[in-house]
């Protein structure tokens, strides 16, 4: 059981805007764009195998911001951008500074929503997945914050042939770390790289 | 005949430090370091093809810090970095703001220093080259500049698995770039990965 993150970046490691928003939750210029993430959703028989690897995962852990950007306090009619049968298939934990019962959808996706920090949020998903990986699902903060911690085991990014020159990047604020390289394949829209923890 | 580039960069994109100088080329903090070029140097046999790709190219640029880095005036004793018979084995056009005259080393290998921009330099490098490759050797810096001015034909990252925190990167200063994917290998201290100009 390993403690995997996948992430789509573009070529200067930008994964998201910084003025996320209901709206534009990716940034406004981001968001409009999106391309960072045209691989999975343009090109799935591409990239079909990274694709089946993301959604191996027993559990996920995101930030509050992936769940829901911009705000302060919870709208507990919001529901998350993923309708009622939420790609993950499993228990996602997300991180939070306010309390929110669970939030239980169709296909097995249940939201569990954590105060009291990664490590807690970790412990919490590596019971729920068992045998399986665990996954970080983002944003870029939330990686970093685990990376920046030790507490990641694969890196998997997704690199999108393209700039954006501004917003939220992966390995923000993560000086000193070292990896081992494990993997690289291209496909047409995107190079797929994979790291794993040194030592 | 193309225009390629070869960086090696850290995790983080870094390629140099900032306070480059005589003592530490790379900058103070990974000039103490150099892992980003580690691949290279102590790894030559597991890299071989990237190795011979490299020093393929039928002329040379690179920019003033690479050559000469953190002085102003011309030391006319200086003959650069690589002793008396440089890698390069051909022309190498060095951008630059006060003229000298050219610098013939043994191998094949001559600098010339040229004051009126990356566009003239190409145009010096192309006549020189032939029918070979013209490689921007670099630093980062001028390859943001050749990016951002689109005149590179293939862009070459060897991505080591460390990150610094702080530096010169490649990409910055270089917003809504398109790439399109080529290629990637990933060998047991780094991953090797290649884009060509969209379009």
């Amino acid at each position: 059981m390993a403690v995997t993150a996948d992430m789509s970046v573009s070529l200067d490691l930008v994964a998201s805007g910084e003025d996320q928003s209901l709206e534009h939750p990716f940034g406004s210029r981001i968001g409009q764009a999106q391309a960072i993430h045209a691989w999975m959703f343009d090109h799935p028989e591409e990239n079909a195998a990274e694709i089946a690897a993301i959604t191996a995962a027993g559990a996920f852990i995101m930030g509050r911001n992936m769940f829901d950007p911009g705000r302060g306090d919870w709208d507990l009619d919001w529901r998350g951008w993923w309708g009622e049968d939420p790609p993950y298939h499993a228990p996602v934990f997300v991180l939070c500074s306010r309390p929110r019962e669970p939030l239980v959808m169709s296909g097995g996706t249940t939201f569990h929503f954590v105060t009291d920090g990664i490590e807690a949020a970790l412990e919490r998903a590596r019971d729920a997945a068992g045998d399986r990986d665990v996954s970080v699902a983002g944003g870029p903060g939330t990686l970093n914050a685990f990376l920046r911690a030790g507490l990641l085991d694969e890196l998997r990014l997704h690199i999108a042939p393209l700039t954006y020159g501004e917003g939220l990047r992966v390995f923000d604020g993560v000086p000193d770390l070292r990896l081992v390289p494990v993997s690289s394949r291209t496909t047409p829209h995107v190079t797929h790289v994979t790291w794993r923890r040194a030592g």
